[in-house]
């Protein structure tokens, strides 16, 4: 189907919003009036500007407060509206958004409304512009999609028709199925937007909390079924309002917009993209690190060993039980001390996995063949961190393994049995997008978001992971932009027993976060623990959480430039991540010093 | 009164919010659950601490769900409560908040909740631990004062009081003044909070965007005069959860609450602070540039006549009407460039209005003695913008312009009168703190506040002025931090013929900002205007308002630095500051390049 975008939904001036629509891959754009009168370009040049760059302009929304109000005011918005139609002939904009009436001076008189409408479509028509009728959730009188149509069938008009806004209509809790009702030939227009489950006036929330679709819990592909079934086949057109948005750069959030409706079309059965792939486990994480010594030591505390070298670069493979690091020191190290820098995932088909993956917009990174001959698929995630798509050691395709000569030494049993989850700090304005890029790229669930306090803002977590638990990833964003440059990332390894995990560790000479005893006190007032267990904990700093499945029990390394390591033991099918206990960790971490890049 | 502040609403680790709180002039603190778990500080030491800063430790609340619950949920709720009395003794604190319970456990049950209270107050009775039970707005069954109050009077123990809170009792609509109903012996803490009028639920409302009293649109004054009748003389205590100031740094946090605080027993007869002094015009804006010549010709542009110049620092007095600017290229130039540094409000006491702005906690700075052995009296407002209170050329009184020889040119009729208005750009964290420091210390009536968007991202702008119009100041802040350094700030100059002042400006060689013609072609869709008119507006960039009583027409210039001047003509009582117009006037600085620094 055409794809289409609001320009309001992106930053920058008009120029930079159409272009990054265009580089995106969009069909269309609606242009927001705002834009157009704040633009020195003339509706003629915005015309050819859109033309060069392959973008039609679908739809132009100038006008409020049109209908069901006085006969001298519906003059004087005639006027405008005349006036405006010019403007759409100079713009080559064939449809015009006329919302319902907001003004105190509007009357709930639907036979006023129906009047004026057809009037106003009549004038239109002689300019070659089509009227398409929507209801705003707030509109004064006019406040559903059912009602908005009532009003354009009684005035019954070939150039007016109904717009129907999935945020207007989900946000009011209509109920949707009445959309396949209206002809598809009525429904002049198609707008989409998701947003998060708020409770909050639906004026405020519109107005700040929209995202793309598949971002929020509005169940947007359910109201996209009912309104294809009327036979409507214009274009899914985004008009997105997010205080976030306006601050991000237009190029990524167009991206970003567009791949929500592919994963849209997707959902009801529209368009072609190649089908999931779902990773079945973690192959490796690779650390890239200017300093090679602290990394290795930290890896050997930890009971890693180093059994292999890659063949062409300076890399090293080191593993233990099921958990693998490449510890990177080549050219790649970058400047900002030890960073996590690619994630290998096992993968059922890697080549389709990324056929997946970059059909949905994500940037294919440069095949890099091996040595050995090995092709690797890789992407990369919107945080910039590097994905490889592996098949590890599996008979008939190529392992990523190969590429490394084994040093002869082996893992030796050390009680860590593998990856339990990976924490990502994410970039500010980007949180929305790498939710929609784990669920619809990398198939992953995505589970609830939480708040964490951290002594110096508030900062967002969600977790994203495998039926299973196979894959878990946990994305955080701090308080405000550039945060990400301040927090670490981590690699959560599981454990049976992360009491003897933390002590050989620390054994080994690794450095183990302190915890407050106050922290333990409130321990021993909610929980009932056996005798000596809390004093142990608390001489290794483990955490203790417990949800309506299971126990959690994890402590944390210190912090290697942005990078530290977490010992984590889940029993009896825990399901969550320790996030009660997040913010004494960050107030330790704080406290240390040791979270600062070095 | 005694002064109190929770520790949640200061950012930092525990001992940088005691610091903050006690440097700033608290006499106590609540202490926060979540900040003690993660001081490393032991609970004695934190009680020393507190102590060695001069700071009693108010109240501490560990608890939730503890009544109204089943009997074995109760026993292991006493248990934890009497863990918690525990250390509260090593703690210092004798007074321990109970919230009404929001657990799905609790029965709508008044004499279990009363019974369970009352066991509660016993078990705190032996420790010395006094109980304060308060109805959150979200209370499961408990959410209104008189409703936590009834359940206390039944329990009928001494150790067993009610809190007040003025958010939770304000952002229900429960009308206070039933609060003079309960005796003041038994209301045992007062926590105090405001909030701007927003519609979302109650729960994220409390959570994120509580501010301190004054800075909101609560009436927390006419509920303190309600809960003072009661006789009540225990601590006001600030509590409040904010997402911003979260990340603001806790000094200048805990001054601004504490300003709040002084602001608040003013209001209900209270304290005794100097009386206001508003100020009655701009006396001068300051100028600090590092490079002379752009600065001298713009203002010569403008109108402007340099007739005097400083005995003692290279500092020139330019005028025409009654707008004064004073060019500064001292020491004091700063590396970005030109800056508005300074303002001079004409004040009818001068030194009365700095005891005030002194008493409010605002930095005074050194007293400035001239050569003249002219004394002039000085503070800093919040975003570090000088104030000076000035008598100008009174009899009697010391005049700052004695400092200056006259260059023996004079202002000739130029068309500018004076200063309209005066936009300042605040910094990210202090918006609110801005606006109690403009409120309370200067005197100025509070408009309403305003979203402007900008291209890249919105802004939020709030008017301050005096009755009459004769000082009116703007405030803006941007989207995010570290923004206040790339917007400009500007001197709005007062004109009752903006086309010939514009046009003199153009014809003296001065650069006014263009503005797009698709906005004269909305103007002219929206309004009526002579033949010409618009042509003329365009051909200078002349903007255009209108409100409910008169009219606004302003330009704007270049931007110099990081300062640019607006002529603004005001007619028929017009009472904005033409916002409306503001998301094209930044697009068009965004444009121009002229907004960055040079």
């Amino acid at each position: 189907m055409r794809t289409s975008i609001a320009t309001v939904s992106l930053s920058g001036s008009l120029t930079e919003k159409l272009t990054a629509a265009a580089r995106a891959g969009f069909d269309g754009v609606e242009i927001f009036e705002n834009d157009l009168l704040a633009s020195p370009l003339a509706p003629e040049e915005i015309r050819s500007l859109c033309a060069d760059l392959g973008l039609t302009v679908d739809l132009y929304q100038p006008m409020r407060d049109i209908e069901g109000v006085p006969a001298d005011e519906f003059a004087r918005n005639l006027r405008r509206a005349e006036h405006k139609f010019r403007v759409m002939q100079r713009l080559g904009a064939d449809t015009v958004l006329v919302c319902s009436s907001v003004s105190p001076l509007a009357e709930d008189d639907d036979a006023l409304a129906a009047y004026q409408l057809r009037r106003l479509a009549e004038r239109a028509a002689d300019f070659g512009i089509r009227v398409a009728y929507e209801a705003l959730a707030w509109g004064r009188h006019v406040n559903t999609y059912d009602h908005a149509w009532r009003i354009v069938e009684a005035a019954d008009h070939p150039a007016l028709g109904t717009c129907l806004d999935s945020f207007h209509i989900l946000a009011r809790g209509s109920d949707p199925k009445g959309i396949e009702d209206i002809p598809g030939d009525k429904v002049f227009f198609l707008q989409l937007a998701d947003a998060p489950l708020l409770s909050m006036d639906v004026l405020r929330w519109s107005r700040h909390h929209r995202v793309f679709p598949g971002q929020g819990d509005l169940d947007v592909a359910g109201l996209l079924r009912h309104v294809l079934r009327t036979g409507y086949r214009g274009p899914l057109s985004l008009e997105v309002f997010n205080d976030v948005f306006r601050q991000a750069e237009a190029g990524p959030a167009a991206v970003d917009a567009l791949r929500s409706l592919l994963v849209l079309q997707e959902a009801v059965g529209e368009g072609e993209l190649p089908r999931p792939v779902v990773p079945t486990g973690v192959a490796f994480t690779e650390l890239v690190t200017p300093d090679v010594e602290p990394a290795a030591a930290l890896l050997t505390a930890l009971g890693f060993t180093r059994t292999g070298r890659h063949r062409g670069k300076p890399v090293d493979l080191w593993e233990q039980g099921a958990a693998r690091v490449l510890l990177n020191t080549g050219p790649a190290a970058r400047r900002d001390g030890t960073v996590l820098a690619a994630v290998g995932l096992e993968s059922p088909d890697p080549a389709g996995a990324a056929r997946r993956a970059e059909a949905l917009l994500a940037p294919v990174l440069p095949r890099r063949r091996t040595t050995g001959d090995v092709l690797l698929d890789a992407v990369a995630a919107p945080n910039g961190t590097e994905l490889f798509f592996c098949a590890t050691d599996r008979p008939g395709l190529p392992s990523w393994t190969a590429d490394f000569e084994p040093t002869g030494d082996q893992a030796g049993p050390t009680g860590i049995s593998g990856i339990d989850h990976l924490a990502l700090t994410q970039p500010w304005h980007q949180f929305d997008e790498a939710a929609l890029f784990h669920r619809g790229v990398l198939g992953l669930d995505a589970h609830g978001s939480v708040d964490v306090a951290d002594p110096y803002g508030l900062r967002r977590s969600r977790a994203f992971a495998t039926a299973d638990g196979a894959v878990r990833v946990a994305l955080g964003v701090g308080p405000g932009p550039g945060d990400e440059h301040t927090h670490a990332q981590h690699i959560a390894l599981a454990t049976d027993d992360v009491v003897t995990a933390a002590r050989r560790f620390r054994a080994a000479g690794g450095q183990l976060l302190a915890v407050p005893g106050n922290y333990y006190d409130d321990l021993a007032a909610r929980h009932s623990f056996a005798p000596g267990e809390l004093e142990t904990y608390q001489e290794l700093g483990i955490l203790y959480d417990r949800d309506a499945h299971g126990t959690f029990r994890h402590c944390y390394t210190h912090t290697l430039g942005r990078v530290f390591f977490e010992l984590a033991q889940r029993d009896d099918g825990y399901r969550g991540y320790g996030a009660q206990n997040a913010p004494v960790r960050l107030a330790a971490q704080h406290g240390s010093g040791s979270v600062a890049a070095r």
